[in-house]
C-alpha cells in the first residue's frame, strides 16, 4: 500500500533545507519506496496565505499521512502578532497537539567528524550519545488556565503545569522502552523538591521501574541536570522528561555535542505515526541565502524511514550517505572549519544525493 | 550602631564551609566591623531538632537580621518525606517568601585562575563575566492554586505559573540599574511564543526600557537563552528571567564557568536586607569529610558586606585574599588541576585568613 508523506517546508530556512530532503525522498522513491509525498504549508508562511498558522486543509492531509516531515517556523516578522493563536509556533503546538504526538525522541549525538565543532572540550563530547524524551502535548504548554487578566488593579499573566497519571505513564513507557534498547540507564528529570505536578511524575516513574528490572533509574532535579549536561554529558543515556523541561534541556544538549545542525528529531503517537523535524530553528537571519544545513532535515528523513515507514535499510544509506560527505570535508558554513570545503545548502544536498 | 547577622549552616557541607566563612567574619569584627553574629537552624537539620525545617525562632532571628548567611540544605536523608512542606527545601523557600527577598543575584564568573577548570573551551570562558538577576518570591514556586488531586477517576499534579505587572516592574528595575551600572546590555529570557505569562513579563520589560535609555534591552526564548549560554557565553552581560528559567539558567551558566565552587549570591528584599549564599548545593556526599570547598560561601560574605553592610574596603579585601590564595595555587579536590596543591576545607579557611 502506498504510504503517504506530507511535507511541510514551514519558515526561514525551513523551505530551502526540506527542498534538499525532498530529493532524497526522490531518490528512495526511484529506489523502490512506495510513496506518495505532498506538500502544504504551516506557520508564519501559513498565516500570511490563510490568516492561521495551521489551516485545516494541512491539519487534513496531516492526519491522513503516515509521516510529516517539518522544516522549522518562526520568525521576527510574526513576532508582533498580538494573538498568540496566530502566531507561527501555534501552527506547530496544534500539528503536536491535534496528531497526539506525545513522544518527542531528541538524540543529542556527536558526530565523530563535527567533535571540535563542541563549545565543550574535545573529550567531554568524543562519543557522546544522548537520548531526551520529551513529554510534547502537555505540561505547561498545553496546561489550563492560562491568560492574562486584570486582578486588584493589576494584570497578571498565568499558565497551568499539569499532568495526569496516565499522560506519564505513557512517555514513562516510551522512555523505558528506548532504555533496554540503548545503554539501560534511565535519568527522569524533575523539580520534585519544589512541584507538586513533578512529585507526581517521579512517583509514576517509581511505579513503573519494577517493569522494566532491565532498566537502572534515576532521578535528577532539573537545574542539577542543565548542570551535569555541561559538566559531563556522557554521564547520560536515556533522559526522560516534561514539555518546558524537554525544550530547555533538549536545546542545550544539542548544542553541547557541536552537532546541532546535524541533529533530526521524531514525534510519535501512539498509533506510530510520525513528524519528523530537525532539531535547529527557522534561522531568519540566514533565510534565503542558500547557506544553511540540510542535513539535519535530511537525517530527519532517515530518521522517518526507521520509525515510521519500517525500511531501516533505506534509513541506513541516507545515514551513510551523510557520513561519507562529512568524511569527504565537504561543511556547510554552520560546521565549517579549518581543512574542510564549505558548500552551499544546494551543493551539500547534491553531494548527499550523489553518495547516496 | 551594631547589626546583626544571622549564619545558617544548614545541611551537607553547609557546617563545614559557613565555619570558613565565620572565621572570616570574625576577622571582620577585629578590624572593626561592628556586628553581632548569631547562628540557626535550618532546612533538614531544622528539621530533625524541631520537626520544621524553618522553625519560628529561625525565621524571628532572620527577620531582624541585617543580613543572613546561609550554607546550603538538602540532602536524601529529607528525600523520602511525604510532605513537601517539611523538605529542607521549604526552609530556604520559606525565607525567602517571608523575607521578601525576591532579587536573586548570580554573578557567573570566571575567575582567571580557573579557566582551565570549565568544561568549555577556555577561549570560551576566559574573562567571563554575567549577572543573572532571578525573580525569587513568585512564579511558578509559589504560584496557586497547586497540589496532587483525584480528577476522572486519576490523579493530577498541577502547579501554577504566575506573575503580576508589579512582581515583573520590581525585578525589571533591579536587572535594569545592574546593567547600568555595567556592560549596559540586558537580556531578558522568557518564552514569549508559548506562555502568557511570559508575553505579560516581556511587554512589562519594553514598557520599562524608556526609562533606561542607556542600556539595550534584547529578549531571548529560554531555550535558546541555553543554547547561547553554552556555545558563547561572553555574549552576556546582565540577563533578567523569572524564578523556575532562572533557577536552571543561572545553575548552567555557573557550572560552564569552571568556578562553580567560587560562586556567592545574593537574595535582596526591597529594604537592602539580604541573603547570602554559595551556588552551589548541600554536596551530602562529601560532607563532614573536611575537603568541600569553602570559598564560594567566604565570597558570599564578601557580597554581603558590599550589598548589605556598605563595606566595600573590607569586601574587597576578602576578594583580594581569595585571589592571593588562589594565585599561590592553592585548591580544594573539586578544583583541583595539575600543577596546583590540593587543600581541605579549615587549610583553605587558614590560607584566606592568613592572607586577610
Ligand atoms: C517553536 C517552539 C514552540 C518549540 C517549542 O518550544 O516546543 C521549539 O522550541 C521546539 O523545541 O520544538
Ligand atoms: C534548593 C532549591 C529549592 C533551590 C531552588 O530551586 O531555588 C536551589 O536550587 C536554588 O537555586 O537556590
Amino acid at each position: 500500500m502506498t504510504r503517504k508523506i506530507l511535507v511541510l517546508p514551514g519558515d526561514g530556512i525551513g523551505p530551502e533545507i526540506t527542498a534538499q530532503a525532498s530529493r532524497i525522498l526522490a531518490a528512495c522513491q526511484a529506489r523502490g519506496l512506495d510513496v506518495e509525498v505532498e506538500e502544504a504549508l504551516v506557520g508564519g508562511s501559513a498565516y500570511d496565505e490563510h490568516g492561521e498558522p495551521l489551516p485545516a486543509v494541512t491539519l487534513d492531509k496531516a492526519k491522513v499521512a503516515d509521516a510529516i516531515l517539518l522544516g522549522a517556523v518562526g520568525g521576527p516578522k510574526w513576532d508582533k502578532l498580538e494573538d498568540l493563536a496566530k502566531r507561527p509556533e501555534k501552527g506547530l503546538l496544534g500539528l503536536r497537539k491535534n496528531l497526539g504526538l506525545f513522544a518527542n525522541l531528541r538524540p543529542a549525538i556527536t558526530y565523530p567528524q563535527l567533535a571540535s565543532a563542541s563549545s565543550l572540550k574535545p573529550e567531554l563530547v568524543a562519543g557522546l550519545d544522548i537520548m531526551i524524551v520529551r513529554e510534547l502535548t502537555g505540561g505547561i504548554y498545553f496546561g489550563q488556565p492560562r491568560g492574562i487578566e486584570v486582578r486588584d488593579g493589576q494584570r497578571v499573566g498565568f499558565n497551568t503545569y499539569v499532568y495526569s497519571e496516565s499522560e506519564i505513564e505513557r512517555i514513562g513507557r516510551v522512555a523505558f522502552e528506548l532504555a533496554q534498547k540503548r545503554g539501560k540507564r534511565l535519568c527522569s528529570v524533575d523539580k520534585a523538591n519544589v512541584l507538586e505536578v513533578t512529585i507526581l511524575w517521579r512517583e509514576v516513574m517509581e511505579r513503573l521501574a519494577p517493569e522494566y528490572p532491565d532498566v537502572e533509574l534515576s532521578h535528577m532535579y532539573v537545574d542539577n541536570a542543565a548542570m551535569q549536561l555541561v559538566r559531563a554529558p556522557k554521564q547520560f543515556d536515556v533522559m526522560v522528561t516534561g514539555n518546558m523541561f524537554g525544550d530547555i534541556l533538549s536545546d542545550a544538549a544539542a548544542m553541547l555535542t557541536g552537532s546541532i545542525g546535524m541533529l533530526p528529531s521524531a514525534s510519535l503517537n501512539e498509533s506510530g505515526q510520525g513528524m519528523y523535524e530537525p532539531c535547529h530553528g527557522s534561522a531568519p537571519d540566514i533565510a534565503g541565502k542558500n547557506v544553511a544545513n540540510p542535513l539535519a532535515t535530511i537525517l530527519s528523513v532517515a530518521m522517518m524511514l526507521r520509525y515510521s515507514l519500517a525500511e531501516p535499510d533505506l534509513a541506513q544509506r541516507i545515514e551513510d550517505a551523510v557520513g561519507k560527505v562529512l568524511d569527504d570535508g565537504l561543511r556547510t558554513a554552520d560546521i565549517a572549519s579549518e581543512g574542510t570545503r564549505t558548500v552551499s545548502t544546494v551543493e551539500m544536498g547534491d553531494a548527499v544525493l550523489a553518495a547516496f
